[in-house]
């Protein structure tokens, strides 16, 4: 197995209870209780949803933001950051199919992806998962993973509204947001 | 399952014999008779081995020179080519933990490699799968599969000696060359 898979599963067990699951883009997920993330494979539950996602090297970010964001950021698991949010997006064909300047343009340059997000470092952490070039068809391109401390979530909210303000944004077909509080 | 998921199973089936196989670099790969592509999953024959990947989007190539490629390439399945090439190549950690403008300025800027390629088009056609980001782990990162006509192997062999005379191939960790012919 890779070492670098993992599955967020929906259901009724997890340490993760869910406080909302909303459709932002195109079709919901089924509204589960609880969330388990997997470093490894789980199956869909009864009635719930299993994604997958593999953590991979950068595919956007140059070496002088990475240095930026390696001294800034914090890793997952602090013991302030009770809420959390999965956020799986699916972009276009259209996007798929643009040459990496033209994403790298859009997604940067344009839309101001990094720097958005490293404005709201450390309050909120964040793991991205890769998963269109899994064997398996996946309904989603990426699982995006945050996590906070409660007195972050209207940042959070606010983050959020940044980035679905952008022209990058003009090319995500599906996006749910399912917003989870520590069990 | 994902439409861009291909399999290579050496073995004693299939509609490539394999000519030669050869370690350039690390591992060998065990020798087998014959060599056949599926688009989905093969399971590993008794004695050979299966390598799995997926075809996914540009990860270097810039729009111009995206369309130059487009305006130049011939796609696989040609009649006339009766030679085909299969090569896994497994890069080192050092290569995926740069940033997106350094590992494209060793690609092109430095290795030239696009460029390399374009003047052995159309004679060489290729495919290239991704198998790092999989979830069962794969033992290469890539899978580059090339067909062309007899008349175009010393050129084939002249294309692979110069990608691997290049500083990109300082990151190389494992390729092995699987040369077959259509039975």
């Amino acid at each position: 197995m890779n070492p670098r898979y993992f599955s967020f599963c929906g259901g009724n067990d997890g340490p993760w209870v869910v406080t909302e699951t909303r459709s932002e883009t195109g079709e919901p997920l089924p509204p589960v209780s609880r969330l388990m993330i997997t470093n490894g494979h789980c199956d869909q539950p009864d009635g719930g949803w299993a994604l997958h996602g593999v953590v991979s090297n950068e595919r956007y970010v140059m070496e002088a933001e990475k240095r930026r964001l390696m001294g800034e950021q914090q890793g997952l698991g602090r013991p302030a950051s009770g809420c959390a949010a999965l956020i799986p997006i699916k972009k276009s064909e259209a996007w798929w199919g643009l040459a990496q300047d033209e994403r790298r343009e859009i997604f940067e340059e344009s839309s101001r992806h990094i720097a958005i997000g490293m404005r709201y470092l450390p309050a909120i952490a964040r793991r991205l998962h890769h998963c269109r070039d899994l064997a398996l068809g996946e309904p989603f391109d990426f699982l995006t993973w945050f996590e906070f401390a409660p007195e972050y979530a209207a940042a959070f909210d606010e983050l959020l509204g940044e980035l679905r303000a952008t022209r990058e944004w003009t090319y995500v077909e599906r996006e749910v947001e399912v917003r989870v509080g520590r069990a």
